[in-house]
């Protein structure tokens, strides 16, 4: 079962010639999910070999064009390659009003379509969810109404073991009370404890997405023991000022709300163009919170367990 | 005195992983036009060592969204660069509408001027002119209202010859009416036929830009010996059933514009991406018009003089 996030721009507003605007790819299952969309994601998409056609959502954090002008020309080349499956949008109410100008004056209708969830900027939110999974959008603190993401597995069921299900007939209907932790009774009274006939479920994973935000510690309870944390990351320490007038954070900031978070691990990306090199940031982060990356466009996590996350660079 | 074009982007509506969707740059003596904006624009001026600030002025040719949906991303970064200089947009004159919303909803009021000129899709205009040079927007013919322009510089006034002003007292009035084409008579009453005083002056330069339109023969008149011709070539020959539906040209359609306009050099470009080699194409332009090359991101075309153009890749 895979669970990685791809990160496909870790610049702040200005792209540089190394580093794309915000977006990130996160595939939970083989589930694919898009989180913001700057200028050039489907070429970035395309440069790291993702069939566009995979992305069914598409969360997008706040209305700065850095987050979503790559937006309109992702659903464009979706529409010329004939898709036909529904596209679902979690975003600020204003984005539709855009996306519907920019089709209108183009002459297009979409040949597939496109769902658009306005997205709650003032409390924690369930916005997707499926047997398996769930996305909850959670108040950042920003210039403009913004939310952050988190993507997690759902609780898992004990797992009933084998050897006990070939030797003792079980009625269909107590499987998922047994699964859920009761005890299991036979007919001839006989008590089974729960905990001698089941395993211990594979913990649930996740990953919390927080940018663009100043140090703001209401997340920490919504993003709390996940497993990865992006947190923006877009000074450092010595501009707390400046990041605060932005509302932004800095290095240490987001190393701050990792470590208050209990989270496993730590990326920071959505770099001020200033820095020409992050290894700084990336210091100055793990000053406080060692287990922290930074975000680089091609760097792929894989969250492989509770405690166990590997890095790829493309 | 420099006269250069630079391909920044030559595919169709979809971008693909060697080729970007339409852009140019014009750079007549040091000043610079931009020519469509499609996504990734601003970043393949910076992959190209350009200074983005120096562009004053960008024409549009059309609505569709691979000739501008970079424009917002380029604007917004020409912001927050602190741009103060004007910025001028030649485009149908929806597209204000559709920057106009994206500042508001991203919460952007721009710290420089950006001025809209909205284009005429019914006949040729100057929509812009100075002492050397103006460029001409004149109607092609596509699904949506759209523009060819004409880059060029304005006819030069014939050379007086240093030898004579030397020898000769001319009063200040008369150097224009000479440097017109007139004779000169001096006040005993000798005459001084201009070829033998004057020499020929510099021919003007000019680049004519074709994208997208069906073949249409009304350009001609408009892009008459033009030194250089950027023609769209969506499609082969073979397709050209395909190319007439879409309002496209086929590689010898652009190459049959380029003779009839008896233009010095012809470039095709804004190909369908099914082509992953573009050899046929441009040998079936070649087959009609033998002076054609391809658009490739990054090459950059040199127009010397009348009859020179010398192409770098990048």
């Amino acid at each position: 079962m895979s669970f990685t996030v791809t990160i496909l721009g870790s610049s702040s507003a200005t792209p540089t010639s190394k580093r794309n605007p915000t977006s990130l790819l996160v595939n939970m299952n083989y589930k694919y999910f898009l989180v913001d969309c700057g200028e050039g994601t489907q070429m970035q998409l395309r440069k790291y070999k993702f069939k566009l056609q995979k992305i069914k959502h598409i969360f997008i954090s706040h209305l700065h064009g850095d987050h979503f002008f790559g937006l309109i020309g992702l659903i464009s080349t979706l529409h010329l390659l004939g898709r036909d499956e529904d596209l679902h949008i979690y975003a600020n109410e204003n984005l539709k009003e855009v996306i519907d100008l920019q089709l209108k004056v183009s002459g297009t209708e979409l040949v597939f379509p496109l769902i658009f969830h306005p997205t709650n900027q003032n409390e924690p939110e369930i916005i997707f969810e499926d047997e398996q999974h769930f996305v909850k959008s959670f108040p950042l603190n920003h210039r403009l109404p913004t939310t952050g993401f988190l993507f997690s597995e759902k609780k898992r069921t004990r797992k009933i073991r084998k050897d006990f299900l070939n030797s003792v007939d079980v009625p269909v209907e107590e499987i998922p009370k047994i699964k859920a932790g009761s005890d299991f009774i036979d007919n001839d009274g006989k008590v089974y404890l729960n905990k001698s006939i089941t395993s211990n479920p594979l913990n649930s994973r996740s990953f919390a997405f927080c940018s663009d935000t100043s140090y703001f510690e209401p997340v920490i309870e919504t993003i709390h023991h996940a497993n990865l944390l992006y947190h923006e990351a877009t000074f450092m320490q010595e501009l707390a000022e400046v990041a605060r007038d932005k509302f932004h954070s800095t290095a240490a900031e987001a190393a701050t709300i990792a470590k208050k978070a209990m989270v496993n691990e730590l990326i920071i990306g959505h770099f001020s163009a200033r820095y020409n090199s992050l290894d700084e940031l990336l210091s100055e982060a793990r000053a406080i919170f060692p287990a922290t990356s930074l975000a680089e466009d091609g760097n792929e996590f894989k969250i492989i367990s509770e405690k166990s996350i590997i890095q790829d660079n493309r």
